[in-house]
């Protein structure tokens, strides 16, 4: 029973505002006037604050953003178990993400976030692991995601979140992780899925970090206010890590943990004290907004003067090294 | 900072089980050995039970399952609304899966739930609106999905769930709905997404009567219990029956309602009264499992006896009407 009848409504379709158009201009300098088409495009910002403990060997979190082709960006989230085993954990995040950029010129893993990770993950040959997401921008506007384990990615459409995805785990606190060991998940067990995305859409993604310490309500507002990408990424990263390190802020983290039978000792409880605080932990905030581009009818749209994104027409690349 | 490591783990590795063979008998028993295919199809279990005080003119609730090539599956939940203006909510719902069904037969709309949606609303001339779901798979285990409004899915893996989709809404209790009235969403603003499916996946959709009366825990026991989708389905209707009856339970939904800030009146907060209780509704539910059969290499799997799912070979296509 949904209560309200559509005619009870203020008009509220959504219908794609007109394409904020970024004719392709030095290409119609020299070109009579032809057919166009659109084509989805990702506006892309990151942010990256590396745990407190961590932050001098730039944390343990990676990603990287690439604006061409549409957009693709990856998040891998290093497991810090390894260290009790003198691993640097970061080693495994870094190298799956360098190798997922670099097959990026690999044509079958260009499109396919799966076979892309399932590349990245043979050419990787650091000890460790670590949860991933990787997703890519088709330019029919189709998000393809491809996720091991517990980073996030909310899509968010007329200031609702309309798409989310859900984490894997083995059980609270151990996801599902792609690994240097027989014994992890690889490619095949990968959360496979896709959404049709529209002009405006924004993409949050993130490292656990982001969503174990930040509720949707304040990411829609935070999103709401933000004049960008850039900024949204900046002031989310920002929230997440004053809530992470505020020990009375009843975080989505220990609100989860509370709802799985985790708790304080029974003597701090007699005390009046509950399990409660945020999540101390890498965070890492990519803020994608879907745009469209025109193109010529009869070009490929894969030469460089046809993307028209807010970062220009060159890849943007970011690895987390460059928050070292 | 996924704290646990994968050596630390025991062997946790999801892999799909040998799909449980169903080969075509008829064909085989004439025909030589040849080489041979696997294609995922849905064996698909429904219960509705209408609103208590809708139960004699069976609710507005409409559904349809249909378990050939694949396996489709569609849901509609007339707006309750339209009774004040003295139309039959359930004329609309009803009407539009049947169209929903009908427009199989075409061939684009068979294979595209959005364009499915766009084609049975067309054709429909009741008025009135609902909120609806359709979801299809294809053979290759890709479940597509075409949403508008606040009907929920759910695929559970490995006792986890690990897809579901969120609600479109304009306000609280007031969803997108498909209408007669040009002010209603159209198939344009579906949400659109489609999830990859493994052997054994279990797919739990229903009517936001399902949802809103029952917790992720309390489907995930149930459907670990249950012998059969028939059974599943079953069990979960009459759970949240028996929850959105209850004035005590503190369901979803009043969750939820709390959380955007509804409550009871001042004088009855005085007196210790909290806004609790389960959400009288009509409750449709469609429990679906994912498995594998095996076609002949060289035929279109299109034919009747490569199916295999535990309906047999027929369709299997249900109306709410039936429960009437």
């Amino acid at each position: 029973m949904a209560v309200s009848t559509a005619s009870r409504l203020s008009p509220p379709r959504f219908r794609a505002p007109p394409p904020s158009l970024h004719p392709p201009t030095r290409r119609s300098r020299f070109s009579p006037v032809r057919a166009a088409k659109l084509e989805a495009v990702l506006s892309i910002g990151t942010h990256l604050i590396p745990h407190p403990r961590k932050a001098a060997k730039g944390g343990e979190d990676a990603f990287f953003a690439n604006c061409d082709a549409g957009g693709v960006f990856a998040i891998a989230d290093g497991v810090s178990g390894w260290a009790e085993k003198d691993v640097n954990p970061a080693l495994f995040s870094r190298e799956l993400m360098r190798n997922s950029s670099n097959f990026l010129n690999d044509e079958e893993a260009s499109r396919d976030p799966q076979i892309l990770l399932m590349k990245a993950h043979a050419a990787t040959s650091s000890i460790g692991s670590a949860t991933v997401i990787i997703a890519m921008l088709e330019k029919t506007g189709t998000l393809k995601i491809a996720s091991v384990g517990d980073c996030g990615l909310k899509v968010i459409r007329k200031g609702q979140v309309m798409f989310s995805i859900s984490p894997q785990e083995h059980y609270f606190d151990c996801p599902y992780q792609i690994s240097s060991e027989a014994v992890g998940q690889t490619y095949q067990d990968a959360l496979v899925c896709s959404v049709n995305l529209m002009e405006g859409d924004i993409i949050v993604s993130g490292s656990d970090g982001l969503f174990d310490n930040i509720f949707d309500q304040e990411i829609l507002s935070i999103i709401s206010e933000s004049p960008g990408v850039d900024e949204a990424a900046k002031a989310l990263a920002e929230l997440a890590r004053k809530h992470s390190v505020d020990v009375t802020f009843d975080s989505p983290y220990s609100m989860e943990a509370r709802s799985r039978g985790f708790d304080v000792p029974w003597w701090k409880k007699l005390l009046g004290a509950k399990l409660i605080g945020g999540k101390m932990d890498d965070i890492t905030v990519v803020v994608a907004q879907v745009k469209t581009v025109v193109v010529p009818e009869d070009e490929g749209g894969d030469t460089e003067e046809q993307k028209g994104n807010d970062q220009g027409a060159a890849a943007v690349v970011a690895f987390a090294e460059q928050n070292d």
